[in-house]
């Protein structure tokens, strides 16, 4: 059944595949807000939200030609539209420009970033979010999804100044939260902040120099984790108009890196509140 | 007073140098236990370690010659007989075969791997220690490290089936955290928890499917945390013999990646033993 439906590429320039061309050294994301998803976790997320009807669509799906059988099920749940190419690994390495061993890839599209203000109205009355605030390293981007999915986040709120979560390192870091984590990436950090604390927000940014213990976090029905770089951390503003926490470490030593900091912090507040 | 000091590097052949020709595409590792320190900060940590006579000898430093005057201080640490080399960015670049635009790198030798059955006898009464099994991802043995000494573990355990944490990209990810957490890597999972379990340690796999929640570990004078893999984790027959934990997550995901995991972990411990 599955059989029927795959789409033969033989050249590594067939126009249909295009999209995938030399994916290591450009990203789509900027073009119409497309985005290359790897994996077979990602495949299987990304046909779910597009199933789902939310922010996400899949355009085209290509596959390793012995990697087709194998995901029989995944295909299956992505609409008969949705064209489904396999290659041969000399012409899929070709296409991508390097050796792509786990020979799972989709083209996919987020449909519009939505209004900031909305989507923060939108938010439930108990609600736990994650903010960052110039994270531009894609695999911290990508691994506060990942923690903001295991601990039940409601949202992610990233400022203008991150980067995209949808470049394909932050997506695959993600292991595929970011088609599945309500996120928006707009306005600049006070805005962003400010945005969240008029909604009734408590605002907790994360710095080695916090003044509250993390286990110390007085529980409220509406919290924003905020997380800045690594090496600057957040400015001192940020840190002086709202609260903040320290995660409690040996001293003299360099901070934790962010993704495993968020974690912790993410742990800490998703216990308080409940959620896990 | 450093200038005198700096020796001037003016080809890529040059055989003084001969250690960091083409880093990228090879590593020291397992020639006489020499190793690649990069950056600022682990080149700082070798010279506190060299100075400390401990387990790390510095043999020879490799400088971007525009970055000499601002580690003057760290130069002054070497002792005189370890040589600093310089070099303008064309040449260096030529020796490590790409653009490295921190410019700044050492040789080290760690001087032997210590007996485990003594290194084991030597923790203290009270000890807490991260131990990793078939960890083979360089980001995550350097992560590990990174989060033993951001909690105060006294020691990091690997199996003979982890990667070297003196791997170049596993040094940098643990900010030179392996220069001074004390660690082996020796043994098989199982003989080396064994040997954990005969000194008193309890034992605590971490697990997706642990029997407790990591909020709920009974405190004990002396606590090994154990890691394995992402996808496999460990082995059956690791999480049946000795204690098993879990983070609580929400529901039908895939786990938090094995660094994070371990940061949270570590800390849940650390607290639970006053060490933070």
């Amino acid at each position: 059944m599955t059989g029927d439906r795959l789409i033969e590429i033989t050249h590594s320039d067939d126009p249909r595949i295009a999209e995938f061309r030399n994916i290591r050294d450009r990203d789509l994301v900027g073009r119409e807000n497309r985005f290359i998803a790897e994996g077979t976790v990602v495949l299987r997320l990304l046909a779910e939200a597009h199933a789902a009807g939310g922010d996400f669509v899949a355009e085209k799906v290509l596959l390793l030609r012995n990697r087709a059988a194998g995901l029989e099920e995944i295909i299956a749940a992505f609409p008969p539209d949705v064209p489904v190419y396999v290659a041969e690994a000399s012409v899929l390495d070709g296409i991508v420009g390097f050796h792509l061993h786990r020979g799972v890839l989709a083209l996919g599209r987020r449909k519009a970033e939505p209004d900031i203000g909305a989507f923060l109205d939108r938010l439930p009355e108990q609600a736990l979010v994650l903010a960052g605030c110039g994270i531009s390293n894609h695999d911290n981007v990508g691994s506060m999804f990942r923690n903001a999915a295991a601990f039940g986040a409601d949202a992610v709120l990233l400022d203008e100044t991150c980067c995209d979560p949808l470049y394909r390192k932050a997506l695959r870091v993600s292991v595929g939260s970011v088609l599945t984590v309500p996120y928006c990436r707009q306005l600049n950090d006070a805005d962003l902040l400010t945005a969240l604390a008029e909604r009734g927000f408590a605002i907790w940014s994360l710095s080695p120099r916090g003044a509250v213990d993390i286990r110390a976090v007085p529980p409220a029905d509406r919290m924003a984790l905020v997380v800045g770089t690594e090496g600057a951390g957040l400015p001192q503003e940020i840190l002086s108009a709202f609260g903040s926490l320290r995660i409690p470490q040996a001293p003299g030593l360099d901070s934790l890196n962010v993704a495993t900091a968020s974690g912790i912090a993410l742990f800490a507040m998703a216990s308080l509140i409940k959620r896990v």
